[in-house]
């Protein structure tokens, strides 16, 4: 890693999520400022095994800061987990004279990087998750999009939940975390938010609801993350215990789209610089973090430590809120 | 009939559609322009049977031309489908002085205010629903708005789609009518349509997903209305025939709310001054009904006649443009 | 005109409307449908004279549907005012075979399209221009789109408008036409709308803004379209009239762009359609026009007959609402 | 300052910001959450002195988290500059025992908090307004949704822009700051941003557009911030370096409106939720400060302190990716 790097590629791996595009064109345009051949990679691993590359420049990342997906495609790859394919991932890197990696994605994106890393290819990894779940960072590029996305949905659904007078569960992204339908819950004024990283108290969120009742209230919001349990269930479970009519609406795939907000674009090119900056500084195994308003490199192993911690002071916050 | 009317009360039934409050606005406005009392009816003819009525005015309706939902809430009603609530119903209007009712909803609403009328109570009905299924209007208050919403969502999901090269199955509103699907579907260059009107050839979709893969195209969007049949028996159909992967997502009850479009808006506004004339000049059992431009006054049994013809041609058109 | 149209080209001409982009796929995909050649020419007649012509096909058109603005970009030609420019452009068409032209554009782009139809080219125009200001024809292009820009432009407005009681002249596109602010007005509930087709009485204005301060109303919106005078003077006049403070915002080059709305794709998307079916059908110096929810071929010549009515009685009912 | 507050009042002052409305509801909310009574006083410093109280309680708040603008109205007060206005100021809470008061503004809102506070009444400020101008918290309550409202226009101008091959400069709010330009111009790839805190390179400036034009591209956005000279003049400037046409859009108002972002949201809740816990805890003469992400108190001092240190790498950046 002594030489410096004068060409590198990128890929997007794992789901994708608003403001990948901007990281691409940052890790594009900031490297060609600096004088390096950049190469685009399509569909992640797949294409990189399978030598899908193009050259980069200018022009090519043109128009694409503020749209949402990947221009260069994502999938997931079975053969990026063998020996073989990690071996012909980087015999396609080597092969083509390209001295370092970066890699746009989730922890397990990164874990492919490091394959390549033992290989002797420097890698950077750019956290991009909607689920904001990466430890180390403060932001993943996509969250707060996906937030934003949220609200404006039950910003809707709450037009209806009123003229019925009715009770809604709104399933939200989130398998382990309940990042989103906190910050999306606290963000709408829901009357309660379900979340997988706290036993929900039915019997305290009936009771609200029956509080809220009393005071004229008749209708609700919940915010229930998809790893927190089925929303129908508890909805059945809210019906019995209260009486109210209860409704699921499961927000699904259009919370992954659309253009990135502000927050999504300005993140997105920090990281985007900095992983170019980082290769140019000689570095490797390393992830851009956003921590205290500054974009960094961290050891990449920070984001497989202990999870991030939940924010239990928000949550609390959320429900004083929303006596 | 031949009394001028001097008193009216107006109330929103069945589903909520955006562009109903701009619609109460405009009974309220206009009548009170007319020098007539505008009453406002809560929750439906549940309120009206049980008396929750209150007086409008000027600033009463203030602020709420441009939001979703009704600030007359509603409510579906089994007691004003017996004799004696339809009694309790008129009783409630004649024993407070009021002439006439505006009743704005679907054609189940309708049925509700002819009881009245049959009791020597005028009625004028506004056709509002999202799903633009009433004969004798070329659009309900609501259509647009959920039209757009749908188009909004779904272009969320393409840049999943694209970014992923999947085929997305969306389930939009639309139990006998496809009116929401063939619209959005056509507007957001679906790749094929799904609707209850018509028989889904599902070797012709999939014979298009399949053209559509060998110039290199790997995404696409399928609109299905819900009641064309199951989104996901569909998509695993799909799936068998072309192998390719098949995602669903059901839009749900965001389809419902929001701010309402211009054309919704004027529509809505339309409708309730129209309302207001027709009363005063001794009119009942009669719905709104925009035509050519123009909104003008139908026989209430319109709505109840023979369906809205399919839109073949427009259906055609969004097939031949999405070859 | 005897012979069946082989080959034809489209272009975009004049200012650009939220639209354009969906005809031009229309024209492009109902022309491959049909077996023809389609050959989209870039900037307009300055691309005509200058021979900026490419094949398309059904990728050139791909994912443009629901984008603003002109994938063949716009320009407007002083050289097509001239005899010279006139007969250049009917020679780079007929020295590449291309059989008829499809112009979409204002009225003064289907003047241009006149001057090749003598040049024994045919020519059939599609109206696209946010002013909505061609007779003829229910709906231009890009109406729609403009109208919801500048309402949701106007609730950000007015939050400020409330919060600071304070009196805001918004002015929105239409140098003769009041189109835009009437729709718009009524749509955002304005508490005034000023056009060039009705003499402004400042004097009314002014009452009604003293009306509504005194039932404790302290905000207000105005809308004008820029015909009508500046809003500048406009404010002062009624600042000199009233004491309230009043504000001006000009809403400008946003109200051209944007994403367009359901309607303008389906319009576009049918207009463009139908210009091919009318060259198929041996038609040349027609307008495609949008009358009772139908597409249909009208002479070129009513685009430049007596100008659209204004829409009086719904300035009327605008009126009657905001009292 | 010994005894603990048992009740409060919180008012807005000074330009109004989006996500105003959600730190009253916290305030609201978390004060009665601890048994306070909390009072509301409308439009500002000018409705303390008058006596514009008004006891909120939950319901007060309710449905207000996610609008625009403040609900509790805001002024700009010539008399609370003068001793009587501050005496008369402090009576008014003196006299309805009110025990401290929370001030949602900017840091000529917290000047005012602190006449006050020298007659023996505890404040606590919170910083609001879209500049993000004020020393000591990373962010200011309105300034992300500004920054995404411009990214939104400006994304409907690069239709026209680019459809017309034009070069626009685009006008957006900021006398001494140029954060919403730096932020925006960065999230919308802005070829150039022009701020006061940089003295312009208008040479430079036009040679990018030059070097642009030699590789095709004919387009161009330019954000300029009020404070950084006229974007006529500057337009006029680049018109005669480069010989192409400019034309300027000044955004005006809509910066100031539209219903708050996530992230606004979730900082006014916080920040609501900190200013009760701080007069909980006996402080006063403190502002809540967002850093690090986490809301604390600090010395209001701060506010009026060196300015915030323009962010001079986010700056570097941008040109660096706009090449």
């Amino acid at each position: 890693m002594k030489n410096e790097v004068q060409s590198i590629a990128v890929l997007t791996s794992g789901g994708d999520a608003p403001g990948m595009n901007a990281a691409i064109r940052a890790v594009v345009r900031k490297g060609i400022y600096h004088g390096l051949k950049v190469f685009g990679i399509e569909r992640g691993y797949e294409g990189l095994i399978h030598g899908m590359f193009r050259e980069m420049n200018l022009g090519t990342v043109a128009d694409i800061v503020h749209r949402g997906g990947t221009m260069l495609m994502t999938a997931r790859s079975q053969e990026m987990l063998t020996p073989e394919g990690q071996k012909k991932a980087a015999e396609q890197l080597h092969h083509r004279g390209i001295d370092a990696l970066v890699v746009i994605g989730g922890d397990g994106s990164f874990r492919g990087a490091q394959t390549l890393s033992v290989q002797s290819i420097p890698v950077i990894g750019i956290p991009a998750t909607i689920d904001n779940d990466i430890p180390g960072t403060e932001l993943t590029i996509g969250f707060d999009t996906a937030v934003n996305t949220v609200i404006e949905s039950v910003s809707k659904i709450r037009d209806t939940a009123t003229s019925h007078e009715r009770t809604f569960l709104v399933e939200v992204m989130g398998r382990k975390s309940g990042s989103i339908a906190l910050q999306a819950g606290l963000a709408c004024g829901a009357e309660s938010i379900i979340v997988p990283e706290i036993e929900a108290d039915l019997d305290e969120v009936s009771s609200k609801l029956l509080r809220g009742h009393q005071r004229g209230k008749n209708h609700s919001i919940i915010l229930v993350a998809e790893g927190a349990g089925s929303a129908y269930k508890i909805g059945e479970e809210l019906r019995l215990r209260t009486g109210f009519d209860t409704r699921v609406t499961i927000l699904g795939h259009i919370q992954r789209g659309g253009n990135p907000t502000a927050l999504d674009v300005v993140t997105a090119s920090e990281m985007g610089a900095c992983a170019v900056d980082l290769l140019r500084a000689g570095k490797s195994d390393q992830m851009t973090a956003r921590i205290h308003q500054q974009v960094i490199g961290l050891p990449l192993e920070v984001a497989y430590g202990p999870g991030k911690p939940f924010n239990q002071s928000l949550y609390d916050l959320a429900n004083q809120l929303a006596i």
